[in-house]
């Protein structure tokens, strides 16, 4: 099969739903039979999650869910957490925040870390923040998410999960939605106990499928709450354990998963991760040459899956949309404080493509001349 | 497009997921843009969402969401109910009871009115039974289910509609999975507030999408209630006040629905449904001939999607199940007190095809000979 093009756009740089994969594309073209019938679906589904489990540096029990990337965060949280139990949401953007709003709509008692947008865990005194906060609230959970994709920076982890080992806090929960398969996540060295992620970033699928770890206290904690819903993910521990599924599986979903895992370890991890990091750079250099400043300070990590980057100052950011469309350029623009301010040009899964980056610079030179 | 045979099986008759069509597979084997960014992606929402009312027999709001039948059921209920309300649940099989269940775990005060799995509303003094418990417990919701899938049964719901309406009730929410695009709905007409659907059934599409109709009184309601969640309805409403999607939105999932209900409507939708009623006559005749009785009672209203039959007495359900496989053919199993005994052929959709039939009680014959 050809490799896919965009009707919509000569070149994709959006934040997600990604470019799909050729092999996605071939994976959902097709009709299956039901995944609670056909014997072939439970060790597809099982081998599915066991790359996944890979790509995220875990051996723990990987959950394919059938829905958008916010099914595994809201998942995880209604999983594991009680009405009244403490959570510690660390925020350097928008996701990082919305998590408190999330927990606190469940009724926990949320302490929030909040950090610039611009910054990264590490920066400043955020370590000895976090730190003093844990000790203050003791929580059940922290939350932090990886890539925080509307400001494109990438969270370091190792320190944050060394911390919540030694202060014996009981589950980290970390979205990897826009960083999974685009950059090394080391789940079991960093002690986290939820990676939770979607299809459409680096996966180069569609926006179908959640994706969560489950670390043993996970199981645990998840049995003792034993919360009920769509986005339970307790239910789907039948599937380790006696082979049924709960609900009707996407077969479609799974096998595109399974597609997307493939790929990336056909190409090696490394390679991928190389690839990926290869282009951001290559984009921040871009920018720069143009005269574009990107969002993230300088000592913040930036993200190897989107570049946020600052809206020109003499367009707004309709204006500027629309300059980089009219050059075939699609790309996203951001949330919350950096809503109208910030761009984001997205190079994740097939779109961490140098040729289609330097399409994309070019755009962006002739819109700013 | 050739018509997709499913290489799991000669004669797929499966209560769903069923055989895809060859309009849906057109549909979902491609690349789409971003549907937060593309313009082209919400006038096919609000299109699609304008042919599923149709089907539904409403001209209320309906809302696709990402995620398999159950989101929709879920959806519903938690968008709708909080703890300590009351509930009153009809029940006619697995599903049906099965609401209170979830009803129940949301902590809401469940009257449960369970009649005969065999049976259907209004069969003996049902509605009676019916009209005394709204009156005992004055509930805000009433759950029934059109089509009882593991009962191969289709509720009757008008005088049920009617009731609510004279008692005042303020929700009615209907669990149509089985029965959207295979049976005549007219939520309209039958007062009803919530029809909640799933995309693998009578649409033959993936599994992927849930369907909900929203009344005005639903809508306020779940203002008033303001859930939040991966399965919470109301965030949706945005999509038809200022075009705004919450969550990434599912381009192929609604490509697909979209592509389900352009071919249900170009046969027509009386067409269809005949389609539909003609082959479950086959089915019942064709059974009784063999000498296979069926599960409901006569004077029960069989699906016309779907037939729940008796496993011949010679046979345990495995054993009958590999008899079948033997010869090519592929059927459902049953849930709860039917489990085991009783097995089902979905004669949905695709899958509601004259010379399937034939084939698939051909086969039935061969493995009792």
């Amino acid at each position: 099969m050809s490799k896919p093009v965009s009707m919509y756009a000569p070149i994709p740089m959006v934040a997600g739903p990604v470019t799909l994969h050729p092999d996605v594309i071939e994976a959902i073209a097709r009709d299956y039979g039901s995944g609670q019938i056909e014997p072939d679906f439970l060790p597809l589904y099982k081998e599915t999650a066991g790359k996944l489990a890979g790509l995220m540096g875990t051996d723990d029990d990987v959950v394919l869910m059938t829905g958008e990337g916010m099914l595994a965060l809201w998942g995880a949280l209604k999983s594991c957490l009680k009405r009244g139990d403490a959570v510690l949401t660390v925020g350097t953007g928008v996701f990082g925040d919305g998590m408190a709003d999330m927990a606190e709509s469940m009724g926990c008692k949320v302490t929030k870390v909040s950090l610039p947008y611009d910054s990264t865990i590490g920066n400043g005194d955020s370590l000895a923040q976090i730190e003093a906060a844990i000790k203050r609230c003791r929580p059940v959970m922290i939350t932090a998410v990886h890539c925080e994709t509307p400001s494109g920076t990438l969270n370091p982890l190792a320190e944050l999960g060394a911390m919540k080992q030694r202060l014996g806090v009981p589950l980290l929960c970390v979205d990897a939605v826009a960083s999974l398969g685009g950059a090394s996540i080391d789940a079991k060295a960093w002690n986290i106990d939820l990676v939770m992620a979607g299809s459409q970033k680096c996966l180069s699928a569609p926006p179908t499928m959640s994706i969560v770890s489950v670390s043993p206290t996970a199981w645990d904690i998840m049995a003792n709450v034993n919360y009920q819903g769509y986005d339970a993910i307790l239910p789907f521990k039948t599937i380790y354990k006696d082979g049924r599924c709960p609900y009707t599986p996407s077969w479609h979903g799974v096998a595109a998963l399974h597609a997307a895992a493939d790929a990336l370890l056909r190409e090696g991890l490394e390679a991928a991760f190389a690839r990926h990091a290869i282009v951001a750079k290559q984009c921040r250099e871009g920018l720069a040459r143009i005269g574009v400043p990107v969002f993230p300070r300088p000592d913040a990590v930036s993200a190897p899956t989107v570049t946020a980057a600052m809206v020109p100052e003499k367009y707004t950011w309709p204006a500027w949309r629309q300059a980089l469309r009219e050059r075939g350029l699609i790309v996203s623009g951001s949330f919350g404080p950096m809503a109208g301010k910030v761009f984001r040009l997205g190079h994740m899964g097939t779109q961490a493509d140098p040729i289609l980056m330097q399409k994309a610079l070019a755009a962006v030179e002739d819109a700013l001349r």
